[in-house]
């Protein structure tokens, strides 16, 4: 077996083991313990291949490859972080695989600088804080900071449930600093986390275009009375008022897809108080998602659910207001990313295709400020955030090797220019990085 | 001012300071410290006034005045747990009313034997364990296994939701004991948590009967999933399909109700698991209630929820288990109670009227094995199980004044014999209490 693949399956497994749930999965929940013990653990392997690792300001964890004294940098990257329950693959993987695929460009240049052609760019790997945005919300917060979307104050102040802030929760795990970077391009890799790459028999998937997507926090007010003796007309069943929203949004999704452009709506988080089996509802805190890929169906979609938020109002007697919002609009990858992805896959004979990402990534807000390529491998059965999740080796292992060839070339300079691209890059992150 | 009347007064405001909420409510959950602290202060109230003190093995709290040595027992109480959140007056009225009743029927009968009759009855005042069942599951604890229809060994090993038992909880608390005692009637007073008393302008009301209701608890399983990359086809919502379920249920309430007999639906418990943001539920724990004044509506509206519930898997792609049930039948307290207590509220000039319970109470499980009379005081607006739960100053005395005098009555024989019933009271709770 080949030393190299070997060698990154071990150390996948190894890592699988910091946070390990019994049902297979992890629980490595954003500036936990088990997020801690996994951080220290990646940093203690890639110290131990030469990397320097420095964190910034918002926990965001960096370990430096110098390739070229002085040059720019290249940022590939994901998250450590998981769902409580969560698989192993999800943003792990993508880290590793950074790792991995920046080592071998470097003993690439070392072994064969023809081959692997003069290096103009060295390489950081960026584990982006609290992608999953479970404990602490929004998702994508480190990378939100980064791309300048987030102040770092606000996100240093956000609570969790138990009142912990993320700046306590960081500094108790002891990653956290004061370390800032501009880079000039980013590529991550991701498992799928849908189906649609298994149904086509593809290895290796080319990231084309985000979904738009809004998020609605909704909080359904109604009075709190006891569940036996109020009689129906005098109830403010906040309950039934928030079930019913959830009912409304599955409605909208059946509605609102086309054979053109699908539209999934969820909920999946659904707070109730005070929660007691003999009392009516007082207040639920519950959030909303609708995507889509097209813009126009999406807004159609969005304007429904809140002309049914109205009816709902009046057939539960309750009142519901609306309160934070996160939306990204459905926007492409840089069309040079994905043909130089497509030439990489070509040479190393991988079956590929152009897909769409459903799920928000650390990529969705990278590409905003920076030429950015984003890859998939695919996911068994579409399963994901569920300890049941899969990416088969042999795809891992094909997506290290996707990886390394892309990093080779974005290296040499094929994607962005060291010159031009440096410039561009420094001027546009220096206002976005924050704090 | 009556010098008794202010003391119940200041009584219950004292009491109210035990477990009180910012919002003017209490937060007394069973066997709490706060349900501990209350219970103390009762207990010192009332040995206070010459009562003795007695638990017995799920925390049922006796509180025994005796007014002829060696005489059969009759039970006045209900419960001084709250819900979260919960209202000063539901059963922590009924508790201290029973307490200033008892002692007043002692004063009346030893200022003046002739006007009270002699007397042929001890006097009892219990404070049941459990009532609220928010904490512990179900409701109505205490009373069920004093009339033997849950073990006491269940109740002690029934857990919270942080894993302590309700044997630990009583014993951190320390009001468990090995006391037993027989009784040959029951009488409770309580608010009414509804608002037809003050609909039709009463002081009092009579409970004819009570509602009959069947309790479930449902679990809905679905599969978790990835919020954003699962197409819905592939989605198997656990809270898609709960959320149905309680919109459901407001639908047959509706749907079932006649002119003459209501039915009503809640569903007042709902956990999601595991309730982050972007996963979809993999399950989701409810409760919900069907009760009706009479049972073939009842039974009706059940068997709809049950086909409705069949309809729910299919639509939301889950499975959906019926859990632990708890059901009780309408049924009627007794004729000779009711007409005791009408020809008492006559005698002091206070307005009444006949009314049925849809709340249990432990009147619900005391009547099935002795004569029991149940009474009401108005709830202002009827809120219930809310820190605005409110009853009037005069409304509370008036109750006070009608608990006296039905108890005067009970106590000298117009309700059961001493002779007949001790015998037939003891045999059937013999065999009822557990443990």
């Amino acid at each position: 077996m080949n030393p190299l693949k070997n060698s990154f399956l071990n150390d996948f497994k190894s890592m699988s083991e910091n946070g390990a749930t019994p049902g297979g999965g992890v629980d490595r929940q954003a500036a936990t313990v088990a997020d801690g013990q996994n951080r220290n653990w990646f940093r203690g392997l890639v110290e131990g291949h030469g990397f320097t690792v420095r964190y910034d300001a918002v926990g965001n964890q960096y370990s430096l490859l110098e390739l070229v004294p002085g040059a720019p940098w290249i940022a590939v990257g994901s998250h450590l972080d998981s769902q409580p329950l969560g698989g192993r693959f999800d943003g792990a993987y993508g880290v590793l695989a950074g790792a991995h695929a920046a080592l071998r460009v470097k003993e690439r240049i070392e072994q064969a600088a023809k081959t692997a052609g003069i290096p103009q760019f060295n390489i950081v790997v960026i584990n982006w804080f609290n992608e999953e945005g479970c404990r602490f919300k929004p998702s994508m917060m480190g990378s939100s900071v980064y791309t300048g979307k987030i102040p770092a104050d606000q996100v240093l102040e956000t609570m969790d449930p138990a009142g912990i802030t993320v700046r306590e929760a960081l500094e108790s795990i002891g990653t956290i600093g004061d370390f800032e970077l501009s880079v000039a391009a980013y590529v991550e890799i991701h498992i799928e986390q849908g189906r649609s790459m298994e149904d086509r028999g593809l290895n290796i998937g080319l990231v084309e275009s985000t979904w738009g997507a809004n998020k609605y926090e909704f909080v359904v007010h109604g009075d709190q009375a006891h569940t036996g003796a109020t009689v129906i007309a005098d109830r403010q069943d906040a309950l039934l008022g928030a079930s019913a929203l959830v009912v409304a949004a599955r409605e909208i999704a059946l509605e609102h897809s086309t054979d053109e452009h699908m539209v999934i709506t969820s909920c999946g988080e659904f707070n109730v108080f005070p929660n007691s089996p003999v009392v009516v509802a007082s207040r639920v805190n519950l959030l909303v998602d609708v995507r889509s890929t097209d813009p126009d169906v999406l807004a159609k979609a969005d304007a429904d659910l809140h002309a049914r938020v109205a009816k709902i109002e009046k057939m539960a007697n309750v009142r519901i207001e609306r309160g934070a919002e996160h939306a990204w609009g459905a926007k492409a990858y840089d069309q040079a990313g994905l043909e130089l992805a497509a030439r990489s896959a070509e040479a190393l004979g991988l079956s590929y295709g152009v897909v769409r990402t459903l799920a928000g990534h650390d990529s969705t807000n990278m590409k905003d400020i920076v030429p950015t390529i984003m890859l998939f491998v695919p996911s068994v059965e579409g399963i994901s955030h569920n300890e049941r999740e899969l990416t088969n080796d042999e795809d891992m292992l094909a997506g290290v090797d996707l990886l390394t060839e892309v990093l080779t070339r974005v290296v040499r300079g094929e994607f962005v220019s060291a010159q031009g691209q440096e410039a561009i890059a420094l001027s546009s992150s220096a206002s976005a990085v924050a704090g």
